[in-house]
Parts: C-alpha cells; sequence; structure tokens
C-alpha cells in the first residue's frame, strides 16, 4: 500500500497526479491525503480571519486555531479543497471518495489546548488552541472502501478525546495512518524539487538521507519542512519502508518521485 | 431501510435527533440526508457573495448558483454543516460518516444551465447556472457503509454528466436515493410542525396524506415546501411505502415523526 501525501499550495499539478494515480493504482492501492492552505489562505483573507502562524520552541511551525480559524478550516478542507479534487480524480475515473479525519472516527487526536510558542527571544503560552496531535488511527473505513475498490481522499480536521473537532497537522496524521495500514510506502508532494540542503538554494537538493541523518537535517529545516521530517521520521520508525519527497508541480509528480527525482529516505539496513 | 432528511435550520434539534437515531439503528439501518441553509445563508452574507433565490413558471423555488455561489455552497454544506454533524452524532456514539453527492459518484445529476424563472408577470430565461437535477443514485459506496454498520451522512454538491460539480436539492436527492436503495420509510424534518393547510397557519397540520391528493395540496404549497411534496411524489411512486414529514425543532424530532405526530404520506391501497 502506498500512502500519498499532496501538499496544499497552489501549483500543485493535479491533473498530472490524477494521471500518476490511474497509473499506481494498477499494481497497488492507494490513499490519498491532502493539505488545502492556498485555499485556507485566501479564504481567511476574504472572512478577514487573521492566519496566526506560530513557531514552538524546537523551531517547528504551526497555525494557532481559535473557533473562528477552524470554521475557515472546514470550509476550505473538507469543504472546497476535497470536494474539487474528489471531482477532479473522478472526471479522470478514480473512484474517490473524500473524508475528513472525524468520519468514521478515522484520526483520534490528543488535543492540545495550551502551546509553547517563541516570541522573539522568549517563549510564552498560548491557550484556546483548537489543535490536536493525531495519536491513533482507526483503520476501518479505510479497509472498507479500499477492499471495495475505491479511492479514499483524507484531510483534516479530526476529533479530540473528548470528541471536539481540532486542526491537526496532515503530515503528521498520514504518517500514523500509513503506520496504522502497515503502508511500505509514503510519497509527500510539495513544492520544491525535495529536501533542500539550503531551503534558499532550489539546486542544493539531496538525493536520499539514511534515517539516522534526519536529526541533523532537521537543524538546517524551516517551518513546514521541519515538520515534514518528523512525519518521515515518525512512519519510518512505525514500519514504513521508504518514504519519497518529490516536487509536486511537475507534469508526473507521483511518477518522478517514485523514481527518485526528489529526496529518498530509508530505513538503515532496509535500503 | 429508513432515510432521514434534516433540514438545515438553525433550530433544528441536532442533540434530540441524535438521541432518536441511536434508538431507530438498534432496529434497522438509517441513512441521513441534511441540509445547511442557514449556515449557507450566513456564510454569504459574511462573503457579501447574494443568495439569489429564483421561482420556477410552476411555482418551486431555487437557489441560482454561479461560481461563487458554489464555492459558498461547498464552504457550507460538506464543509462546516456536515463536519459538525458528523462530530456530533459520534460524541452520541454513532458511527457517522459524512460525504458529499460527489464521493463514490453517489448522486449523478443532469445539467440545467439554463432555468425557466419568474420575473414579476414574465418569464424569463437565466443561463450560468452550476445546479443540477439528480437522476441517478450509484448505491455501491452506501452499500459498504451499511454493511459494515456505519451511519451515512450526505448533502449535496454532486456531479453532472460532465463530472462538472452542480448544486442539487436535498430533498430530491433523498428521495431518488431512497428509491435505489429500496427504502421503505422516509422522513422529512424541518421547522413547521408538520403539512400545513395554510403556510400562515401553524394550526393548519394536515395529519394524512394519499398520494392522489399530493397534486390538490401543490396549488396551496410555498417555495420548498413544493419542492418538498413533488419529492414525496417521486418517493411513493418509486417503491418507497410511507413518508413522514415532522417538527425538527421539537425534542425528539425522529421518534415524534414516525409516530404520526406530523404528516403522513401514503400511496393508496397501502396505508
Amino acid at each position: 500500500m502506498l500512502i500519498v501525501k499532496a501538499g496544499g499550495g497552489k501549483d500543485l499539478h493535479w491533473a498530472g497526479l490524477a494521471d500518476d494515480l490511474v497509473e499506481v493504482r494498477a499494481r497497488e492501492s492507494v490513499v490519498l491525503v491532502h493539505g488545502g492552505n492556498a485555499v485556507r489562505d485566501e479564504l481567511a483573507a476574504r472572512l478577514n480571519v487573521p492566519v496566526r502562524r506560530v513557531v514552538s520552541p524546537s523551531g517547528v511551525s504551526s497555525v494557532y486555531t481559535d473557533k473562528e480559524a477552524l470554521d475557515v478550516f472546514m470550509m476550505a478542507y473538507p469543504g472546497l479543497a476535497s470536494t474539487e479534487i474528489v471531482a477532479r480524480l473522478r472526471r479522470r475515473g478514480l473512484e474517490a471518495v473524500g473524508f475528513s479525519g472525524v468520519d468514521g472516527g478515522l484520526w483520534q487526536a490528543r488535543a492540545k489546548r495550551e502551546i509553547l510558542v517563541r516570541d522573539g527571544e522568549k517563549t510564552k503560552l498560548l491557550g484556546g488552541n483548537l489543535t490536536g496531535r493525531v495519536e491513533g488511527v482507526d483503520g476501518r473505513l479505510l479497509e472498507v472502501l479500499l477492499m471495495a475498490g475505491f479511492l479514499p481522499v483524507l484531510c483534516a480536521p479530526a476529533l479530540d478525546e473528548d470528541g471536539r473537532i481540532v486542526n491537526v497537522d496532515n503530515d503528521t496524521a498520514a504518517a500514523v495512518t500509513a503506520i496504522t495500514m502497515k503502508a511500505e510506502t509514503m510519497v509527500f508532494l510539495f513544492e520544491a524539487p525535495g529536501f533542500l540542503a539550503d531551503p534558499d538554494d532550489p539546486e542544493s537538493r539531496v538525493p536520499e538521507i539514511p534515517s539516522g541523518a534526519i536529526p541533523s537535517r532537521l537543524a538546517s529545516a524551516r517551518g513546514g519542512m521541519a515538520k515534514k521530517l518528523l512525519a518521515v521520521s515518525r512512519a519510518l520508525s512505525g514500519g514504513v519502508r521508504t518514504v519519497y519527497f518529490g516536487d509536486g508541480r511537475v507534469e508526473h509528480p507521483l511518477r518522478d518521485a517514485l523514481a527518485g527525482r526528489g529526496t529518498i529516505f530509508f530505513k538503515e539496513g532496509f535500503s
């Protein structure tokens, strides 16, 4: 099984990804997890709801989510982004079914009501945050859909331990889903050629990174990339054999990523 | 099997409906179809996108949907409304899974790009309308979910014959779904005590209406109610035995409706 996480940037080549999914699904089952940041940011601006990005003391960036921001999130992810993606995949002949981590109890999150954030040189505690970390996955809905030949298309939000809707990181959720479903392979597609040794230099792509080298790479990673590396590390520790990063903007994003044209992460001893 | 259509008004008693669903699901399988008009109207106002209600020459009201209105619709229905409803049902212990008519090719609509609308005394043709009429239902996704013990929670939009996303009427879609799934019973819950002989008099509830009397009732029905009557008529012609209208605002909306405290529609010869 293959888990593909497609980023929510506006330049992702969805037509190409749809073509590649047709190809890949002919040989194995696929679960697609998608983002929706570009749609969310545009909508937040229209509704005049600020998107508050915060950075943890360890340098991982996330979005602070109050009730208003969570509403915008739901409008953008399961509302606009998922519906458009499923429609596009269906037009390409794929039996896509979209749902969020809330449906079928798929993603079980632990709430992080209070988060530590960097504020210049200081660290402060921010409360009232409607986010969580996906810690459990109920794979039953996915199994039922895959068995029937559907292509599941997933995105945040999820439910926390009290059954409240919380925003969760899609990269982490994809990794925990891959572990639960015993997927051998994961692919992350986004708007860069792969993992870059220098985030400002698109020529600095690193073709291969063994799992042991991830911690040192974390030091040079920024924001969303740090979160992706943590998700990769978790996936490899949990049994996923290979994780591919690939450029989502090219004509064949998935085919190229699987051919190693981005970055390949692997667990030492398994390569 | 029972198909419940819960209206999208803001006074619907969702906590009570969730309790009733627990009760009813103990004896038969249920599919829930929901609206989201109140959420949609509020969001449209915030985004300054006008909700254009139009009336057909035969007196059936609908919403004219251009691309901007369709986006608002997707934000409100599969985005906000569905996610909140599924979360609420899950907190009540129900294995809810939400999706739209787009997912799994569930609702197949015929596009109505141009519609005839009343404009005072005249009738005019309005183009660029992104709505459709549900004419086919692919029940496979529903069957798979019901077989696995899930409670499917559905709403518009749907896909038209060219795979484009179109707004569809949830009442009609619920009726066609009931016919396809060979449901014996349908319940429509909304913000009135049942079918009213006089729409302005809440005391004028009609307890029973045989299918043959529906055409004459259509004459006194307004807007959304006319569309509901047409959906009832279609359901009864298609094999549904009994359709209940009930007040969605009471403490036990579904239990009361099934006990005949609203309006019961039945096909003559089957009562």
